[in-house]
C-alpha cells in the first residue's frame, strides 16, 4: 500500500521522459512503473509533466543588508513564494556578522529558519572573514556537519576577500569535500568606475549598469578560475551574465579545471537598456552583475543550451522598492551606488525557463530538469536525497501544467516585495502541485501545505581530492 | 509476474545512480522499486553495475575497403563481439556502390544482417553519390523509412563529397529530421602531404600518422560547422582527435551551432609515437584521423569529462593484420598509402572508458551511461527505445562486474580481426551479464543468446526545424 | 648639382618623422639633409608632409567582367585617378582567358598598359587555370622575369581553383620567391545562399550582403590559412571585413603562419544597412566581401591600428552605375547576383585613411606610410626601389596638404566611373604635388605630367624558402 | 664640414635598409646620402651594417634588493657592458624607500649615475608608494619634469601594489602623459605555491620555476589589460615568458587596449629544465617569471616575428653568484624564496637577437632596429632624439660587423657579476665601433670613450589622452 501514487503523468529526469506512475511510501519515491496500487491517495497527472521539485540553489534570505534596508523576505515568505514557483528546496545565504563566529551565525539563521519554512532548506555560509581558525578548524568542521557550501566574493568592501583568501578556501574545501561560489566583478575596476560616475554628475540607477562593465566580470572570472587552476580545485562561478564571461569558462575547462556555471533570469530577461528611461525607479532592476545587452542575453541562452551552465538559479535578492525610494534608504536617492544590489526571482525562474526554454524549444524536458533542480543537488551535496525521481529519493515532485497561459502580475506572487522585474511578461505552463517529501504542499494552485513543514537539510561532502 | 527481474543492483542512468530492482515484462521495463515480485527468472545483481546496453553508433562491418582487404568482421563476428563489449545495439554504415541506388545497398545490407545478429542493429548511410534526386526525393523518403543518420566525408578521394553538397545533406537532414555525421580532413592537404611524403621515401604506416596532421583535420571541422552554421543545422562531427579540433566546436558552440562531437578508445590511448618503431607492423595502429601525442589525449580526456563530448564510439573497423601485411593487399608495402584505415575496437570501448575513466575519477556513472549509450540514442533517433532504463524502454541491460581486473589479450575477444590494438593493456571492470530485450544473452560471461537475436531497428527522425 | 630638392618639408617613412630636404639626382633619392643644394628646380615644402608616393597593390584596370559590362578604368584614366590620389604606383591584375597562355596574357595587358599610364605599374597575375606545365614549368619562370605575384580565388565559379591547386600554387610560390594573395570567400555557401534568397524573392543588392556572410569569409581565411600552415608558405590575404576573419589571421600568426592582412577603406566606411534602403541603386556598393557592419568597421579600424593589417588598398574596381543599371546589363535586375562586384575608390584610400586615421589620431604618420606604401613594396618585390624615402630608392614623393578641407564629389574625381560610394564626405588632408621618378606629375593639385610617364616595373622574386 | 663621417655602411632604421653615408655634425645627424664630405673624422663603414645604438629600458643598476645583496652593477659597469653590447642608451629603474618622497629618490639616483655612465640614461620610477598626493601632484609634475616612466608591480610583497592604485597609476599616466609599465604576476598565487613547495621540501633554484607558473603570469597579465581597458589608457606589459600571456595580449588587442609587449632574451634560450640539473647552481637563473619551456621559447619567437612584441630587452639584474652562495645571502640557501630574482644580460641582448633572430632569418634588420632601439625610444619619450637614423636625431650608432663568429664567456664581457646564462653559447655578428652623440666610444672593439660621456635624458610627456 502507498502512500501516495502520482499517475498517468510524463515524468521526467535529467536524462529521460517517460510515461509512469510514481508510488511513494514514507516520504520517498518507493517505485516507478505502470499500473502502480493501490495507495491511499492518488493524483492524477495525465497530460501533465512530474518533475523533480525545484531546487534553488541561490537565493537571499532574512539576510542583512549593507544600505541599512532589510531584505523584503523571510523564510515564512520566501519559501512560500519558492513553493509557488515550483521549488521544494531553496539554499539561502548565512552571511555572518564580521568577527562573530560562524557557528552562532548558524545557530541564528537556524533558528530564523526552523518552524517558519513552506520547503526544505540548506544553507550556503558566506565566507568574509577568512582566518587561519577558519581554514585549519572551524572549515573543515562545518563541512563535515553538512554546511559544505560556502560562498567568496570579489566585490563589494565589506565581503570581498583576497586571492589569497580565495586559495585558502578553494584548498580548504578540496581538502574537505566542501564547494566553493565565487561572485566574480574586480572591486577595484567598479570603484574606479563609481567615481568617475559620481564626478560626472551620472548618478541615477542606469549607471549602476554601466560602472560594472562587462571587462570587470570577465576579469574576476578569469582570475577565479586561475585560482582554481592554481589550486586545482573544483568552483562554482555564479550570476554569469555575458559572452565574456562565458568565454572565461570554456578555455579554463578546456585547460581542465572543473568548474560549474549558473546563470540567472534577469541576464535573459532584461537588459541595462531597460534602465536608461526609469530614472529612479529603475531601482527595481539593480542587481550585480547588471543586466547586459540582448548579445549578452543571446549568449546565456546559448549557454543555457550547450552546456556552458549547469545550474539556473534565481538570485532572488528581495527588497521593496517602496523601502528603497522611501525613508528607509535616505541615501539611495543621492547615487546609484547606495541602492541595495538585488531583485526579487524565485517564484518564476522555473516558469521563466520552462515557457522561454522548454516551451519555445531552446531546451528540452531532462535539460530543464538538471537545470533547476538535479544539478544544484549534486553540486551541494543533496543528492540523490533531492533533485531527481528515483528509488529512494525523497518524494519531491512538481507536476506542471504546460497549458496554462498567463500574465505575470506581482499581485498573483507570494513574496514580500512589491514589485517583479517582470511584470506583464506572458508565460505559458506553470507549476499546479507541488510535493514536498510526499506531503502535498500546492494543490492545483491553493496552499494546503503549513508552515513548518519544510525542514532544514544538512549536505553531504563531496569526496575529498 | 515479472518475466524477469534484475534485483538488487546499483541501477545507473544517464541522470541517477540508486539501488532498485528493475522488473521486465514482454522485453520492456515495466517497474523499477525495491522488492519487486514476483518474476520467471531472476537475476542477483547485488555489488554489480546495472547500466543501459551500450549503443556503439560507429562501427564497420561488412564494409567493401577500396585496398581490395575485406573487412574482418561481419555481422555475425562483429555484433557478437560487440555483445561481449557490453553492447545491445549498433550502428554501422550501409556504403553504396557510386551510381547503385540506396534502396538496393540497403537491401543488400539488410540481407546481409538479417538473421545474423547477436545485437539489434540500425544504418547510418553514407552519403557519396549526392544527386538532385538524392536531396529531393530519396533522402526524405528514406528519413521517413527510418534511416535517419547519414554521413559524408570530407576526405577520401571515392567518398568525399563538396562543400555544396555538404550543405544540401545538411539542408535536407534538418528539414525532414535526419541526422548528419562528417569525417572531417581537408582531402587535398593530406593528398599533398602523401606526394611529399612518398616523394622523399617516407613510405611507412608511422608516416600516415604525419600525413593527415592536426591542421587538416581542425581545417575540416571549421569548414564542416561553417556549413552547418550557414544551412542552420545540427551536426555530428566524428572521432575528434585532439585539442584544435576541439576548440573549433567550443567556438561553433558559442555561435550557436547545434554541434555533437565523438571521440573514441583511439585517441585516448595511442600516439602517433608508438607507430615509430613498429616499422610496418605499424599498419595494425592505421586509422584516421590518425592517433596524436598526450597532449591531444589529455585534450581528449578533457572533453569526455567537460562535456564536448556527447558520443563515446569504438570507430571499429576492423582489418586482418595478415591480410593487410600478406599477398592479398600486395600494394600495402609500396606505402602507407595503400593500407586500408581502420581499427578494431567495439568490444573493448566501454571496458576502456569504464576503466580509465569511471573507476579512475575522470567520470561517474551517469557520464559513462550517457556517453556509450543514451547520447548515442537520443542523436540517433532510437530514443526512448534504447539508451536508457526508464519505464517502456526495452530491456537492454548490461550488468557489470566493478572488481574483475585483467589483461586484454586478442585471444579473449570475439571478433574476426587477429590482433587488437590494446593487447597488454591492464583493465578492471567488466560486462558480466548482457541482456537484449529482455532476453538474457551473455550470462556471466557465457555466450547463450543466439544468432539472429538481434534484430533490425529503424530510427525516429527528429522533429525537422 | 641637383635635379630637384624638395625643401622643408615634414619628412615621413615607415619609421620615422622628421624635417630635411631631399635631393634628388637621375630620379633617384641622392641625399637627406638640411639646407641642401644648389638644385635645377626646388618645391617648397614647409607645412607640408613629404611622404613616399602610395603604392595601390590592389586596383583593377581593363578587366573584363563575367557580367559582360567593361570595367570603367582602362590604364589611362585608372592610373590617372590614382596619381590624383597620391599615387605613383599601382598593381593591376592580368586576368587570362581561361585555356590561353600566361604569357599572351601578359602581353595583351602589357600593351594595354604600355604609354598609357601616369604612374608605374607592376601587374599581378590571376591564376585560374592551374595545370602541371603552370607549377612546374610557367610559374617560375614568370617569377623569375619579374612577374611574382599571384592571386586566387576561393570564390566565382570562373575563378575560384581547389585548395589542391592553392597548395600547389604557395609551394611553387614559396620555392621561387613569389608571393600569393587569396580571395577569402567560401563559393558553395555563398551559392547555396543565394539560391535561397532568390528562391525567397530576395533580389536586390542589399541581399548580396546578405548571402555572402561572415562566416563564409571567416571559413575560407581559415581554409587559406591552414593550406599556408600545411605548407609552410607565406600568404597574403586581402580585403579582410571582419573581426572574425581578423582573429583567424592573429591565431593562425601564434601558430607561425607568416599570413599579410588588407583591408579597405570600404570596410572603415560603409556597412550593409547602408544598401537597406537604396533598393536597385544599392548596386554603387556591391563588392565583395561586401560591406559589413559597425562592429566590423570598428574591428578594421582596430587592425589597422594594432597591426593586424600591413596592407591598406582601395581594390579599386570600378563599374559605372549607368552601365549596370541600363541596357548593357539587362540581367542586372533579375537579381543581385548578375550586377558585377566591385567599387571604385583608387583616388581616395589615402585621403580617406589620412583623414580619418591620421587626423583623427588612429595612427601615426610612419604606420600611415607602411599601409598606404612601404609594405606593399615590401610585399610585392618592389622594395627598395619604391615605397620609401631612402637614399638610391626611386623618387616616388608626395607632398600633402594636411589642412586642405573639401567634401568628396564624383565630380572632382579623375577616374571613369559615374560616382562615387563616398560622395558627400567630409575629408581633411590631400596631396598637393606628386613627384614620379623625380618628375613633378601634378603640381599644386594640376595635373603636369604626361600621359606614358608611367612605366611598367618588374618585381624581384623573394628569396626561395 | 662634417665632424664625422660614417661611410660606405649598410644603413639600417626600423623601417629601410640602405647604402649610404651618414654626415654628423654637432653630435647630431646632420646629413644622409653618398659620397658626403669632407669630414673632420672618417669611419669606414663597408660590409658593415650602421643600426641606430641600442637602447635597453629595462635594466636594472645600483638597486636594492631585498635580499641584503648588493646589485653587482653600478652606473659605471653597467653602462660599460651595455655600451660593449652596442647600446649607446639604458634606462635603469629608481626604487624609493618606501614613505622616502620620490624626488629624493631620484635625486640620490641621480648622483649615483653623475659622471659614471658610458651611455646616456634615463629613468623609470618604482612606483610602489601610491599616496593621493602622488596621483594628484607629484607624479604630474614628475611626468611634466622628463620622468615620464613608472613601473608597478603585481607581485613581490615590498613592490606590489593594488589594482585600485594601478588604476590610478594608469589615468594619471594617461591624462599627464607618461607611460607605465607592469609586472604581472600574480603574487598571491605564488605565494600559495611556494608555502606547498616548501612544505614538501622543494626548496632549491628549480623550484623557484614551479611556484611561478604561466597561469599566475596569464591571470596577472589579464588583469592588467583590463586595468588598461576599463581607464582606457596604453600599457606596456614587460618580460612576457609564454603563449598564454601572449594569447591575453592579443585578445586585449583585439578589444582595442594600446599594449606595447616586450620579451627578453631568457625567454628565448632558457627553460625551466636547465635548473632541473643544477641543485643550487641553479641560481643562476632564477628571474621572474622564470624560463618556461621549449613551446614557450618558440611562442616567444614568434611574438618576436609577428608583432606581439615591440620592446626587446634584457631585464638585466645582475647579482654576483659568489654573493648568492656565500655568506651575503645566509638564508639563500634554505629556499629559493630567498635569492634574489634576476640575472645579467645587458650585454648579450642584441648580439643575441642578432645571431639567432637576424642571421638566422628570422627577423630583417629594421624589424631588428625597431626591437631594439626605435620602439623604446617612441614608448618612452625620447624619440626622435634617441633610436634611429634621421635627420636632426643624435648620432647614436653601433656599427655591427655581421661576420664575427665567437663563443661567449664571462671573461670577455663588462659586467660586474661573474658568470653569464648563456656561457658557451655560440653567435655571429657584435658590435664593433660604437658612437654616442657623434662621439666614438667603442673603436673596433676597444673602450675609447670616458666615464661620464654618458648623460642623463628626460623623457618627452606623449600627448594626453
Amino acid at each position: 500500500m502507498f502512500d501516495l501514487i502520482i499517475r498517468n503523468g510524463t515524468v521526467a529526469t535529467a536524462a529521460d521522459v517517460f510515461e509512469a506512475d510514481i508510488g511513494i511510501i514514507d516520504g520517498r519515491i518507493a517505485q516507478i512503473g505502470r499500473d502502480l496500487g493501490p495507495a491511499r491517495r492518488e493524483i492524477d497527472a495525465a497530460g501533465k509533466y512530474v518533475l523533480p521539485g525545484g531546487i534553488d540553489s541561490h537565493v537571499h534570505i532574512s539576510q542583512p543588508s549593507g544600505a541599512g534596508i532589510t531584505m523584503a523576505d523571510d523564510f515564512e515568505s520566501g519559501t512560500r513564494s519558492a513553493l509557488f514557483g515550483g521549488n521544494t528546496t531553496v539554499m539561502p545565504f548565512c552571511l555572518p556578522e564580521k568577527g562573530a563566529p560562524l557557528r552562532e551565525a548558524l545557530a541564528d539563521y537556524h533558528a530564523l529558519a526552523e518552524g517558519n519554512c513552506y520547503t526544505d532548506v540548506s544553507f550556503h555560509i558566506i565566507l568574509n572573514d577568512p582566518t587561519p581558525q577558519l581554514f585549519g578548524q572551524d572549515l573543515p568542521a562545518l563541512i563535515a556537519k553538512g554546511y559544505t557550501s560556502v560562498k567568496v566574493f570579489m566585490t563589494y568592501d565589506d565581503l570581498k576577500i583576497s586571492d589569497g583568501d580565495i586559495l585558502r578556501t578553494l584548498d580548504t574545501a578540496r581538502a574537505h569535500g566542501g564547494t566553493v561560489q565565487v561572485h566574480c566583478e574586480n572591486e577595484d575596476a567598479i570603484k574606479y568606475l563609481i567615481e568617475r560616475a559620481e564626478r560626472e554628475g551620472n548618478i541615477t540607477p542606469f549607471f549602476h549598469t554601466q560602472v560594472r562593465p562587462i571587462a570587470a566580470e570577465r576579469e574576476a572570472t578569469h582570475r577565479a578560475l586561475t585560482l582554481a587552476e592554481v589550486s586545482e580545485s573544483p568552483i562554482v562561478i555564479v550570476h554569469v551574465s555575458n559572452a565574456e564571461a562565458i568565454g572565461e569558462i570554456s578555455a579554463s575547462r578546456a585547460r581542465g579545471v572543473k568548474v560549474i556555471g549558473e546563470t540567472c533570469p534577469q541576464y535573459l530577461l532584461l537588459t541595462a537598456e531597460d534602465l536608461r528611461d526609469m530614472d529612479w525607479e529603475g531601482a527595481k532592476l539593480v542587481c550585480s552583475p547588471p543586466p547586459r545587452d540582448k548579445a549578452s542575453q543571446e549568449a546565456c541562452w546559448r549557454g543555457i543550451e550547450n552546456g556552458i551552465f549547469d545550474l539556473f538559479s534565481s538570485d532572488h535578492c528581495p527588497f521593496r522598492y517602496n523601502d528603497v525610494s522611501g525613508k528607509q534608504a535616505p541615501k539611495a536617492k543621492t547615487s546609484f551606488r547606495h541602492i541595495p544590489n538585488g531583485i526579487p526571482g524565485v517564484e518564476l525562474r522555473m516558469p521563466i525557463l520552462f515557457s522561454e526554454g522548454v516551451l519555445k524549444g531552446r531546451i528540452d524536458l531532462p535539460r530543464f530538469v538538471a537545470l533547476t533542480a538535479t544539478n544544484h543537488a549534486r553540486a551541494f551535496g543533496l543528492y540523490p536525497r533531492k533533485g531527481t525521481i528515483a528509488i529512494g529519493s525523497d518524494a519531491d515532485i512538481t507536476i506542471w501544467d504546460p497549458e496554462a497561459e498567463y500574465t505575470v502580475t506581482h499581485a498573483d506572487l507570494h513574496d514580500n516585495a512589491d514589485y517583479t522585474p517582470y511584470e506583464g511578461l506572458r508565460l505559458k505552463g506553470r507549476p499546479e502541485t507541488v510535493v514536498l517529501r510526499g506531503k502535498v504542499m500546492i494543490e492545483r494552485g491553493a496552499l494546503v501545505g503549513d508552515r513548518g513543514d519544510g525542514h532544514y537539510q544538512p549536505a553531504t561532502p563531496h569526496p575529498a581530492r
